[in-house]
């Protein structure tokens, strides 16, 4: 076990690897150079033009102004500055809100440290339990559960710490439920008008014979919302189309490179191995006309594969938007059901256009069960044979087994600064690495799963995520850490002593889980402002691709908070500070260090990188809630498993009603804010559209929405024509000037759905119909 | 343990005892005096006349027509003959679904039975583990899977089995459902018009200083629904005036006892004893004076409470029943969120006008959260605070402990006869006993939980009953049965363990369950026929307070199905038969003659005696489907635990996929089939509505509605107007003329609700909003 100075040795290299690592983000980043890598957000709200247009030529590239170095921490408190409501306007509510969870954080655990460490520590403090037992023990151990004898009535403060807690935790985390609803919802009703207020996703629209799906969806919607329904938008099957148009645009990145290199040595026109493995034989052809050429072509398959399925009746898919004359008219038919059979004509609210998931949008609905089974089974064993080499490597990463294997090592292991730094780091960084392959299968799974969009779809993953994480980081190092070879037997013991066993290894990994903090939680969001990948493929990039200002702004990758695999972290942080508040409380200060690092750090992220690739409003906020109520109930059942182990069972009634009332709690406010995540109230909507036909009595909605819902692959190659679509709808009446106007000099793009603009292909179709 | 000869003598006892109430049921039924009794049903659609009318004195009184004595099971082939769309027109939907719940146990059962007898039962027999076993085994035991060897390769017969059962049994349930629904929405379609299907029931309605909540209501809806919304009617809290009706009614009771008294005896006027305990003491008083003057006094201050119901406005509650011009008006406010706050304007379906449980109406969301939370605790207080005494009786209730503890009575015990008597009869009848306290208890419960319709109330009770029934009958029976003493370690035993100890228990409690069936099932079964308590209360209150023919009318009392008692003891068979058909298939047998035996009875019942208080249009088929698959799991469950411990552990893997692809298949039925019982299609509400109006122009859809839903208690002093009402509606041109107008005779009533009209106060209040 891990004494109180490794815990030191740990954590000094620890803060000087973050310290490091602040320090390098200080330096490069007011390199004019990295402009577009630390401040994409501003280039692509048009508000930050780049550095590189003026001034003298070294101080293009080098920052030469010395007093700016002197000041290399103050991005902290600018960061800091923006009010919420401009960070919303800004960054949109889905990162704003994200931030609020570290703030949960810290309200959560800053009034909970401060009790434990004034009154819980001092009583388990002043025992020699652990002194008197023989058994080897840190520093740490005193201040923890443990230094308490056996049947002692001190217990008694703890078991009304954790009421404490409890409450606390429960109270904050129904204001912050409530706060969330209401900025989402007044997020929602101050919005400018947006296609997807009126559009409605049907799915599963059923063959049929005689009419076209797009017939059949305009006659379903006439005779059963006759008068609310507008117009609706058929959804191409062009998955094929997206594969040449992604393929065209690797071979033009080829081409700029060889362009690039000719003009740089226009002597030598470059070659090219045309065959063969990596280019090294074949005939060589000259490599700017072969890409030429080649691009020539895939610009011509891709209009005729557009052609092809415009014209082609069968790529159009079993789904389509429909648009309704009114925010009532569609609020009302996605909450509803419109069929008797309830397998076809599956209605719901239409995710924005840059949110959607094209290629899920027609799977059938037996199809879809059938999916969702292979993925929970599949997802069960990636979660529980996922243990086995986690735990090998833990078992590795321990002192006397390494001393085993590899005796030749022993001199150098023994050294003292060496063995505190393996024991400190080693279990760490093996989890870390584990972990790091996770995201992208889940995200495949939940793609195979068939959400219809992104929002969902990394919601979907996260809570995978977290599952896993609960499983493998958190009871697996519980259980493995301690005893591998208990595992088995462990399989095999009784329900009430799972939390018993569990509850009793708790004490004995606290060093374990700080040191995993100090690695995965501090260090790990210091290198995150570093952007090191991103800064590597931009200059990379810059070098041998841009060409011209567009392409350098193509070269920006400024990211996304990446919720799926961001918020599993903090809420194993969430889980953590829970299950130790009452045990080892000398976690807790380590903990909030994480929330409050992170914090500033996600802040300025948002604030000056980041570009969402959509904006859900905030609807992840029930996942979150419902997770660290999870976390807080799993902390009351390890408690009472501890406690039990610690002849204190008087304790156990009244620890039993913590779980009940903490479950309570959770459908309370399921019942009072989760509906404004999921449904749409009509009073607001009915609100909305007075106001709007008070305003503007000759709205031309129709207009407005007839292209918003159009694959994004059909603009690609008219990207000239988006502006004046674009000014034109920016020319009406528009009653609230948001800064949202400023994408007209730069658009706001994301991956995935970079406009809600047409391709005159589509175009013709509509008006076919 | 019972030999297969106990059991022989237990079936015989049953199966006298259930031809004695047949026999008892065919002599009592043709006796003119009980007609009333047997065939009430009859008489509320005004389709039978009193036998009591016409033909010679005795006649009258009892049937001398001796032949019929002879065909006195021939009630049985009339029972089947009615068709099912007949029975649905006449008895309802809810009636003739409840009876496919006995059909699709023997649709199940049968072709079980017949493989298992086929094929299973030879394997089991063919071995003889048990005779060289050395332990005590009776013959029934040879023919379970007790016999095979542990370990030997016949279990993949047993393994195959399952599986095919599994298949069986879900292939028959989707198939139910599919019939259910389809049944349940052409039940709606094809129905009349009716005022549920226009009408919205709106809860927590927020107070306002400035508006009345009619007021606040009628707003409300003309702002969110100005195209829909068409009436309303506010819910008046008439619980003490409900409560004086009720008083009224007993002591006109007691007055018409003793008017009849008196007229049988004109020279002594009946005196009554004042004060007192019973009437032991006190003045005496003329009792007819006495409870006329009181009658008068309780009219008085009847009257007296409706007027201030209807004019003090805190007496109207914060609920209104909302009607709209159209169905899909409706059906859309049903289905939709109205405010951004989720807890208030909370819409729903409002059930059918008796359907309402009127005192539950107005409860604000925070305290249906909160009694939720005390009833959930106060249940699992209930359920596993009923085990205790159980246990203690069916310990007393083995024949070495009753000897142990009344050594005195051993000489009579060891009759054989007795023997066999107390071991098949005792543990089934004191369980019987304790079960028939419970329903009470389970109905408060759901009522105190807040459902506002009566079928909630009952579906909710039937969910506790089973779940109580599943801990006590079922595992109560096993666990404690064997082996009290091992309910402690049972406890402390590993979550792996639990399966097998169950598992490995319930061969041993096959004949156990076996004399439960006899007992509950067949004589439980035949003794509902006879409605030994309805006929005795009949008798007494024609003999005492019967004069005029209406009042006998009232004096009978046809009762229901009692879905919160009846569903769950069927669930309880199925989950036996199922747990059962691979361990000891000779239980098969048993419970498919329940099945078939209840069906006969029950359909005879339904035709001829039962009135349902409200129809739901079969909307607990959800909760029956699900039923079955839990019991589907537990057994599958408990094979893996048996099978388990008969070192067959290769065959593990393959039984979970059992219950994970049961599970799944539970999944995909909900989704195809559970919408039909929760939502209502637009598609179809806005084709009647089509409909509607291209047949009915001129249809005054408001004064059909504005009375529909006015508390019953209004109505009850003027029976004479409802008529009159009625007949108005009655002559508007109805399009499908069906048995239903068979009322305008003798309206169907059911106590909760008898009426939709309403008393001209309440018409008046109306007017003024």
């Amino acid at each position: 076990m891990a004494t109180l100075s490794d815990i030191g040795v740990a954590a000094a290299i620890n803060i000087l690897s973050a310290f490091a690592f602040f320090l390098a983000f200080a330096i490069l980043r007011i390199q004019p150079l990295n402009d577009r890598v630390y401040f994409p957000k501003w280039y692509l709200k048009g508000l930050r033009c780049s550095p590189l247009a003026n001034g003298a030529f070294v101080s293009k590239f080098v920052n030469l102004d010395f007093r700016s170095y002197a000041r290399f921490l103050n991005w902290m408190p600018a960061a800091l500055q923006m009010p919420e409501p401009e960070l919303i306007d800004h960054a949109g509510l889905d990162s704003a809100v994200y931030l609020r969870i570290y703030l949960l954080g810290l309200k959560i655990f800053v009034p909970i440290a401060f009790l434990a460490f004034t009154i819980m520590v001092p009583v388990n403090w002043t025992n020699n339990t652990l002194e008197h037992s023989g058994l080897t023990f840190s520093d740490i151990d005193k201040l923890s559960i443990s230094n308490i004898p056996n049947g002692s009535l001190r217990f008694w403060t703890h078991l009304i710490m954790a009421y404490a807690f409890t409450f606390w935790t429960c109270y904050v985390l129904k204001r912050e439920y409530e706060i969330v609803a209401s900025l989402r919802l007044h997020f929602l009703a101050s919005e400018q008008r947006r296609p997807d207020q009126f559009t409605v996703l049907v799915k599963n629209v059923p063959p049929d014979p005689d009419e076209s799906i797009s017939e059949l969806v305009e006659h379903f919607f006439l005779v059963n919302h006759p008068e609310h329904y507008l117009s609706h938008q058929v959804v191409y099957n062009a998955n094929k189309l997206s594969e040449l148009v992604n393929e065209k645009k690797k071979i033009q990145n080829w081409l700029d490179y060889y362009q690039n290199k000719y003009e740089r040595n226009p002597s030598k026109r470059p070659l090219l191995k045309q065959m063969g493995f990596l280019g090294l034989w074949g005939e060589s052809v000259d490599a700017v006309d072969f890409y030429t050429a080649k691009t020539e072509r895939l610009s011509r398959d891709i209009s005729l594969e557009r052609e092809k399925i415009t014209s082609n009746p069968k790529s159009i898919m079993a789904a389509a938007f429909v648009s309704f004359k009114t925010r009532w008219g569609a609020a009302v038919c996605a909450q509803t059901q419109q069929c008797r059979n309830p397998t076809i004509w599956l209605t719901e609210w239409a995710p924005e256009p840059r949110d959607v998931y094209w290629e899920n949008l027609s799977i059938p609905f037996v199809f879809l069960t059938i999916r969702r089974l292979i993925v929970a089974v599949a997802f069960f064993f990636l979660t529980f044979f996922f243990v086995i080499p986690i735990a090998i490597v833990q078992s590795l990463a321990n002192i006397e087994s390494i001393e085993k294997a590899l005796p030749f090592l022993k001199p150098i292991i023994e050294v003292k600064v060496i063995k505190s730094f393996i024991q400190g780091f080693l279990p760490g960084i093996a989890l870390k690495i584990f972990l790091l392959f996770l995201p992208t299968i889940l995200m495949i799974m939940s793609k195979f799963e068939g959400f219809i969009s992104l929002s969902a779809l990394e919601r979907r993953s996260a809570s995978r995520y977290y599952f896993f994480q609960f499983i493998n980081v958190f009871l697996g190092s519980i259980i493995t850490g301690t005893a591998f070879q208990q595992l088995n037997n462990f399989i095999h013991q009784s329900t009430n002593e799972i939390p018993k066993t569990i509850g009793a290894s708790i004490p004995m990994k606290a060093t374990f889980f700080i040191t995993y903090i100090m690695v995965d939680g501090w260090a790990g969001v210091a290198a995150e402002i570093l952007r090191l990948k991103p800064l590597i493929i931009y200059h990379l990039k810059n070098f041998f691709l841009v060409k011209t200002e567009k392409d350098r702004e193509e070269a920006m990758d400024p990211g996304t908070i990446g919720f799926n695999t961001g918020e599993p972290q903090i809420q194993l942080y969430f889980l953590l500070g829970l299950v130790y508040a009452i045990v080892t409380p000398i976690l807790l200060p380590f903990i909030i260090v994480f929330f409050a690092l992170a914090f500033v750090v996600f802040r300025h992220q948002i604030i000056n990188v980041y570009n969402q690739e959509y904006e859900s409003a905030a609807a992840y906020w029930p996942d979150v809630h419902l997770r660290i109520i999870v976390a807080l109930i799993i902390s009351q059942l390890l408690l009472m498993g501890l406690l039990s182990t610690k002849e204190a069972a008087s304790s156990t009634p009244l620890l039993i009603t913590l779980p009940v009332l903490t479950i309570w709690f959770h459908r309370f406010c399921k019942g009072c804010y989760e509906p404004a995540f999921v449904r749409n109230p009509l009073q607001e909507a009915m609100m909305k559209d007075t106001l709007e036909r008070a305003r503007e009595p000759n709205l031309n909605l129709k207009g407005f929405l007839q292209n918003a819902y159009i694959h994004p692959v059909f603009k690609s190659a008219d990207d000239d024509k988006i502006d004046v679509v674009m000014e034109e709808w920016e020319e009406e009446p528009s009653l609230i000037a948001t800064k949202r106007t400023s994408k007209r000099s730069t658009p706001l793009s994301s991956k995935h759905g970079r406009s809600s603009f047409s391709s005159p292909e589509a175009n013709k179709e509509r008006s076919k119909t």
